[in-house]
């Protein structure tokens, strides 16, 4: 298996725009190029990640950027569609069918993704609201996990994504006013979610031989996991993350590597609870012991956990989400992170799920 | 790059019903893992081509059918989906990421696909046979083909598609009841058209030791070619299809084979008049020779091209168009296609492709 290496990357901003599909699509690839030091002659790929209805979308930009890639088509996956597109382009070059392949990723804010209807277990409760409150009643009441907790990894998230210059959000909140915000069901109040937005995030992915040629920089993808364990949430435990705990053991085997060994990760915070549940469920704690964790992260200003704000900070556009969490990641491991910026941060971590996490995806970066 | 053989494969019949895209994708794949000798917990992935709009469809399909895939995800490329999912899996398998994937295929016949509306320069005429109307009078002109040879072709196929069980056609005509049939277009008829409809294919990809292990008969593919011109039509010459041209290329150029070693090819009819081009275009003939050759064909009932019946007669439902095509070649160098059975193929080609051949993928099997 050939290495395969991250080489640049571009983002738009998440906002609420309403802006065609392509048109951001198109600005954020044309930046890529742009930054790319390479002849778009080159350039043998483009995979698109979206929950848009739109089709063909691939061969649209392609022509709109003047490539002639070999390799075009739009991959879906719901939430986790942006890194299911990476691991294809991985596969790619991985196997020597391309050298460069371009990933771009976007949603907009009313995306059809954004309901996932075909799963009956949630009668009329069809809004992922529902089965993040199931998640976190279990949770509260399995691990005595409190509001306070809860607060904190929304705080902590609004309060990283301050320093993220394409999040959506871009205010201060106290514990309190996450407390006394606006509550949707029993368990969760407005400032626990993440907001579906508009955003659209890229990157290049090159082969060794090209990430040598064509850039100074370029981080590596060493630990691949994926898994799907169902598609109706209620099969699963609602207090831990089935599918998040095999990726998590697929990637880490892959680069024979420890959890304890991550300097720096963006986990799927679609929910609060699910930052609390993806701490422990990918193994840096045991089980219960994830809000032990992330309180003390807090209280020593550490931010190795969603240091771009996360999907609750960042916002939430479905088909970007992967890319951008992977962005973050490649910055932080390039010490160009900014005032987000690690300490020395060698190894990183992307986790990326769908669906009430009935599926998950798990890379490992160096 | 390791090998990647087809190794089973699965149909439903091709038909006007009106079904849940998840229903017969369920039925062909339950067919195909049955088919197959494999445990299913050794199925690594399931590529799902659609142009449906329904979300995580490959997750739900692994749910009902049992399996729990490390790669799933949804591939849409309109037309060419299906060649677009069978290259990602062969990246797949190839880069040994995987050693079995299924690629399911499935579209209704009202699917959204069946327009795309974002070539402009189409104006008011959305509908496909109006660049199928342009490309036949340009090469009426250019080349002095006749209502006759376009007839010859729809014959061929109708006629063809009496021996494929799953065909949505059903009926033999004459050239006259062709020449006769209903004028869509100034330059076409409604016998020309192949129609769209609900259907779904479904393969088995595996790598070479699981193949060894797991089957006694198998297909390699062993020639990728892809390429996309534009998403806007009007930008080609419409006498011939450069993505085809420079698809077949590729193709060949891979496996360093030349199109006359080729025995048997399932080319992109989407009206008669693309499988006359594509016959040029792939490098059979020189360019404006096309006619001649498939009128020699017919004369000599000589099945070679589309002996499944092509689009024209099997019915075209497009996720499932191009892992159908692959099967028919699958099934003939394996010597299992019936009465369809060209004589002792060795080499088979596929050509697929998308909105007004604005992108066109070939693959060589042997």
């Amino acid at each position: 298996m050939n290495r395969v290496f991250i080489t640049n990357y571009s983002s738009t901003n998440f906002s609420l725009e309403n802006i065609d599909i392509k048109s951001i699509m198109l600005s954020a690839v044309q930046k890529l190029i742009c930054n790319s030091q390479i002849d778009k002659k080159l350039i043998d790929g483009i995979l698109v990640s979206s929950t848009s209805n739109s089709k063909y979308l691939a061969a649209q930009i392609a022509e709109s950027t003047g490539i002639t890639p070999k390799i075009f088509s739009t991959i879906e996956n719901l939430c986790s569609s942006g890194t299911h597109a990476i691991v294809t382009a991985f596969a790619y070059v991985s196997s020597g069918l391309a050298n460069a392949v371009i990933v771009v990723g976007a949603d907009l804010y009313n995306t059809p993704g954004k309901i996932f209807d075909s799963d009956e277990s949630r009668g009329d409760y069809t809004h992922p609201i529902f089965w993040a409150s199931l998640f976190t009643k279990a949770h509260k009441r399995k691990y005595n996990t409190t509001e306070l907790d809860l607060a904190i990894i929304s705080k902590k998230n609004y309060d990283h994504s301050i320093n993220n210059p394409y999040a959506y959000n871009n205010k201060h909140y106290t514990i309190t006013e996450i407390i006394n915000s606006k509550k949707i069901t029993d368990d969760l109040n407005i400032l626990h979610c993440s907001k579906l937005c508009t955003g659209c995030s890229a990157i290049m992915m090159m082969s060794e031989s090209y990430a040598k040629k064509f850039t100074e920089n370029s981080t590596a993808i060493i630990g691949i996991g994926q898994s799907t364990t169902s598609s109706v949430f209620t099969k699963n435990d609602l207090t831990s993350m089935e599918s998040t705990k095999r990726a998590s053991i697929d990637a880490f085997s892959m680069c024979k590597l420890t959890p304890s060994e991550i300097d720096v990760a963006e986990v799927h915070d679609a929910f609060s609870i699910c930052e609390i549940m993806a701490i422990e469920d990918l193994g840096f704690v045991n089980k219960g012991q994830g809000t032990t964790f992330s309180n003390e992260l807090y209280q020593t200003n550490n931010n190795k956990i969603n240091p771009r704000g996360g999907l609750i900070g960042s916002g939430h556009p479905l088909g970007a989400t992967g890319i951008s969490q992977t962005i973050e990641i490649v910055q932080q491991l390039q010490n160009q992170a900014g005032k987000r910026q690690v300490h020395n941060a060698k190894y990183g971590l992307v986790h990326n799920m769908s669906a009430a996490a009935t599926s998950s995806t798990v890379l490992i970066l160096t």
